[in-house]
């Protein structure tokens, strides 16, 4: 090992372990996962090539074998629990897609949830198994986040009891389905559907497009690959464009709404319960923000305690850049962000099951919240995680830019969280939504619960947006629950700023809609505030649950790392706010130095307590063992271009010219 | 052309064709660059496949041919002239690079800066020529910033009159140098210098590393490809390790120093002039920032103008995206800085220019200032254009993530040079250290000119860091000048904070070094702020060269913006320093809004006035006609996965899968 890791390791003061505990749930789970790891590692049929030296045709190629063994091997080991599955794929995949991901992701869960029982029975089996290879084919070409604007249409004959498909205009090709490409041979696909000349809005029709035994596109289909991107390059996202397209009467999914076979359109009885899946995706997207951030500072931090250079004092050796304080600020305020949203992500997905419990029971009173709380998180996680993606990319200098640091992959495959499931800042004014809503509660006497409940404290009448001395500000900056209360102030003052903003454009004689409009870039500063707030707490809250002391003195120092340096990024808020005083900043700015200082000693456990393995990691950076140089020169000989010793390109196009000199 | 945009080019209150002319510098300017640049778009030779379809090692062929046939072109054209290549290249290369890059851009300088007549006369022509293709090897895989610590040595043998060249360990192999992979057959190798069991540091050797002719590397000469990288993919940046390599006594650049035939070392009269090199770089990469934003927020502008989605008002057709004042909030500050970048690349390049004909006539008292500032700039402007690209590309929606937009490309082009050629934020130390310089002298009585004159009024003495009431504070938001007072005032009290902790910090007993690296946030901070204005205060006196009222009216909003905007961002800075009051930084966020909706009408002509062909911006989101949805189809076509209709993975890994089930 390199003795600057050992070094490092041995100078912590707690075992990292015990975190790796609490970030898997438990002891046991810690046990499992690793168990489930090992299969991977010992096993030569996972040992594929590095993507990196791949030609895209390739990096597709290798990808569609690992799905395949994947879908064997899972059976073979009898592992189905979820998360198992997910521990299996996130090592399997390193930083990569999978081209039949949402088989399994999209297909199988739509079918389960809004499929009638005949209909599960018809398709799902075959599809578990990869007979049918299913994805979800619902934005198009022209059409992202306005659904009612899609122009795919299915219209009913109910003389052969058939639905025709069409894609009427070239904004209405379905485009981006992950998988649709090349490799799918059925797609649930999202239409307006037309019965007895009345459109009924959008409805989901399983299509499929390929034959099933040759592959090859059926009549009326048009389908393929749309084309490189910044990342995902192993994933063939496809277009899909349908004329005349005939699917039979039992395709559309009925669970819900029906179609009888004379035309007849019933309508479901609640439309409410179609919100659970995107809920689920989003809460799954806050700790993807977690993990893929985590992941980033590992490789950062390793690097950084490994890589010598420059000079603190002349004539002594070169110190890790790791001792250098503008490294330490841009490195330890992500890893205690990437906590936070490690903490923020079990959260929600322990929510997410909770409340899905209380909907299996007709409970669905806290989902309108837990609506918008995923919408704005995941808005706030993947925003922050991105940009702090590429700070953990470019604190590691040149080799940064090196397919070899594994970050570059991180980052395009992370960044399309950002738009998809909900464009962020489309997320974040659904967040605003529900924040005016209570707002308007709060004003008409009514009280709010859960994460908004502090409007209630809101004395509306009483505050004017630039004059709100009122608000207590003995704010204890060495206090994670002080901290939360200031957050908490910015948000409500920042809600109730909206709000009155809001107020002020519509007795303008603007239209609701365009008050809104008007508004939204306060009501997207108001739901930020709300979101930063709530990670603060929940960070906060998770302290108390932490019995060990000395990782709880640890993650006390990450907390207050966290609330401090958002401070101090913010402080026109809290400024304006009178939530803090100047001289409160500066003690603030101070204080993170300090705290820079203090964690300096444990940023290397810290992060090996996520517990990567290197082969997620893909980095040479970021190995465990710190063995970076020598790997480094043994990775680079393999890119394509030393295949030879001459490139051809000197004899074509260099020589000829040099000749003619 | 699509309705929309011409509906936005006929609403414009401005002729963009009259900014054109002031950006180029003149409108003979632009002329002749449209002269050439129409040479390149009417000649077949220039019409190469698109880069986004090929494998690396095809797109490093492209590159390479395209490079032969400029250096043949440009020669029958009679092209000559720096800015005329400069344009040349730009439109040739579109968002890439180009392996034989370092020649021209790096082999030829140094060897005309460092080199003596006869050293010039023997390798000039052929490497104008490309017989000799040359790079500059400096950088090593364990080496970047600090120069001092590169572990290559030259070690002067007299018996032979040869240099030994080694590497002696897996750091000091040279590492990163553009083209030194497979295209060069010469680098210029930076070495410590051995002669007579003496170490006299760092000098340049002109190192032939590949046999003119058979182009195969030379004995003890290890050469290739570091591997794949997040872009630069047809840039064959290298490696080359040296073992007991033997070159000529003349091959050492010995314009400054030399090594006599009997190994007396003759030392330089000065090394102030190798600052040359290093400030035109660091000059030209402002203007580089100042392109690629202009670039992203061209195509990020056009096609939200194009692009219709969701709704404002329900019922009515869905809007121009451009028309939701979250969209505009994202990209007219960013427009506004480019605009801001432009006027500050120009300058830089003026002053360079200026300041290189004093040098010329031995006059070197504005050299530290120049290099301060090109350092500083260097970092703020390719920091900020770096986020602002790719908020541009996110600001596409998920089409931005495909490089049909573009935006990918330009990014990953663009931002290494948040890395290279200095790392930005040992840049922004670099800068730092003239402001603590400065401030010294000012404390000391003397006074400082330049842009950081205003030390000259700070009133040392009287101001504490917390309790800066003393300031003027009527700030008139509306008057760029005004503005300008505002920022500088906040650069001096971030100045006068970081030398006063830099003082707290040494009198603590610590040495003047540790004490350095334990306020360098602060010392960042403040050359940021120092930065800041200084762009705030060239686009304010760029308003006053411009004749035109209508551009001048245009350019006002913009400048407005970036002013308030980078207030807003930072309010904390101005609040804290008394600069401003809460409720003045609510006026702030109140005109921004305001800017927003007068900066619309004219958003499309502005990014029309940069001029970039469509053949530049690589783009299918940002095509002047605007012609988007059909071209995304006719370009999705050409993916590498769709020249089968069934892709050979589904017979080789899915069918078998699926028969077994």
């Amino acid at each position: 090992m390199n003795p600057d890791l050992r070094r490092e390791r041995a100078a912590a003061t707690f075992n990292p372990e015990l975190i790796t505990h609490i970030l898997d749930g438990s002891p046991e789970k810690t046990r499992r996962r690793r168990e489930i790891e090992n299969l991977i590692m010992n096993d030569p049929d996972f040992q594929h090539e590095d993507y990196n030296f791949l030609t895209r045709s390739q990096r597709y190629e290798v990808a569609v074998k690992k799905s395949a063994s994947m879908v064997k091997k899972l059976r073979e080991f009898g592992i189905a629990d979820p998360d198992e599955i997910m521990w299996f794929k996130k090592l399997q995949l390193v930083n990569f897609v999978e081209p039949v991901g949402l088989n399994y992701s999209m297909f199988i869960p739509t079918l389960l949830n809004q499929g009638t029982t005949a209909q599960q029975e018809k398709w799902l089996h075959s599809s578990k198994g990869l007979q049918i290879i299913g994805t979800y084919a619902q934005t198009e070409m022209g059409h992202g986040t306005h659904l009612r604007g899609l122009e795919t249409t299915a219209t009913y004959d109910p003389k052969t009891q058939e639905f025709i498909l069409n894609s009427p205009t070239v904004t209405s090709i379905k485009w981006w389905p992950g998988g649709l490409g090349k490799t799918s041979n059925h797609a649930i696909v999202l239409a307006q559907l037309f019965t007895q000349g009345k459109c009924y809005g959008l409805h989901a029709f399983i299509v499929p497009i390929r034959e099933i035994g040759t592959h090859k596109p059926l009549p009326g289909i048009t389908v393929g690959d749309i084309g490189p991107k910044f990342g995902y390059e192993e994933m063939d996202n496809g277009y899909l464009k349908m004329d005349n397209y005939r699917i039979p009467r039992e395709n559309m999914l009925m669970k819900y709404a029906q179609v009888k076979p004379d035309g007849t359109y019933v309508k479901p009885l609640s439309d409410k319960l179609t919100y659970g899946t995107m809920v689920f995706v989003r809460s799954f997207l806050v700790g993807e923000a977690a993990r893929s951030l985590s992941k980033a500072c590992t490789i950062a931090i390793r690097y950084s305690a490994v890589r010598h250079q420059s000079e603190i004092k002349p004539g002594e050796p070169e110190p890790q850049i790791l001792d250098f304080q503008t490294q330490q600020y841009k490195l330890f305020p992500l890893l205690a962000t990437a906590y936070a949203f490690q903490f923020v992500g079990a959260y929600m997905k322990e929510t997410y099951h909770r409340i899905n419990e209380g909907i299996g029971q007709g409970d669905l009173s806290e989902l309108p919240e837990l609506h918008a709380l995923t919408a704005g998180l995941k808005a706030f996680t993947t925003w922050t995680a991105n940009a702090a993606i590429e700070e953990c990319r470019m604190a590691c200098g040149g080799h940064g830019y090196s397919h070899s640091s594994g970050i570059p992959n991180i980052y395009v495959t992370f960044t399309p969280a950002c738009t998809f499931e909900g464009e962020n800042t489309v997320m974040m004014l659904q967040t605003a939504r529900f924040l005016m809503k209570s707002y308007d509660h709060v004003h008409s006497g009514e009280l709010v619960c859960g994460m908004v409940s502090y409007l209630n404290d809101l004395p509306s009448q009483r505050i004017q947006p630039q004059q709100v001395a009122v608000w207590p500000t003995v704010v204890d900056i060495n206090s994670p629950d002080s901290l939360t209360e200031a957050y908490k102030l910015r948000a409500a003052r920042l809600v109730d700023i909206a709000a009155k903003n809001l107020r002020n454009e519509m007795s303008h004689r603007k239209s609701k809609e365009v008050a809104w409009n008007l508004t939204s870039v306060d009501l997207v500063r108001a739901s930020e505030a709300h979101c930063h707030y709530v990670v603060v707490k929940l960070f906060s809250e998770k302290l108390l649950k932490i019995q060990d002391k000395s990782i709880q003195a640890v993650l006390r120092n990450l907390c207050l790392l966290y609330c401090l340096y958002g401070i101090s990024q913010k402080a026109g808020d809290f400024l304006q706010g009178n939530i803090m005083t100047g001289s409160q900043i500066t003690q603030v700015n101070q204080r993170i130095m300090e705290l820079l200082t203090i964690i300096r000693p444990n940023a290397v456990a810290l992060v090996d307590a996520f517990d990567f393995k290197d082969m997620t990691l893909g980095s040479v950076l970021g190995r465990y063992d710190g063995n970076v140089y020598e790997n480094l020169f043994e990775w680079a000989k393999k890119s394509p271009l030393n295949q030879t010793e001459v490139h051809e390109s000197y004899h074509k196009h260099l020589k000829p010219l040099q000749s003619k000199l």
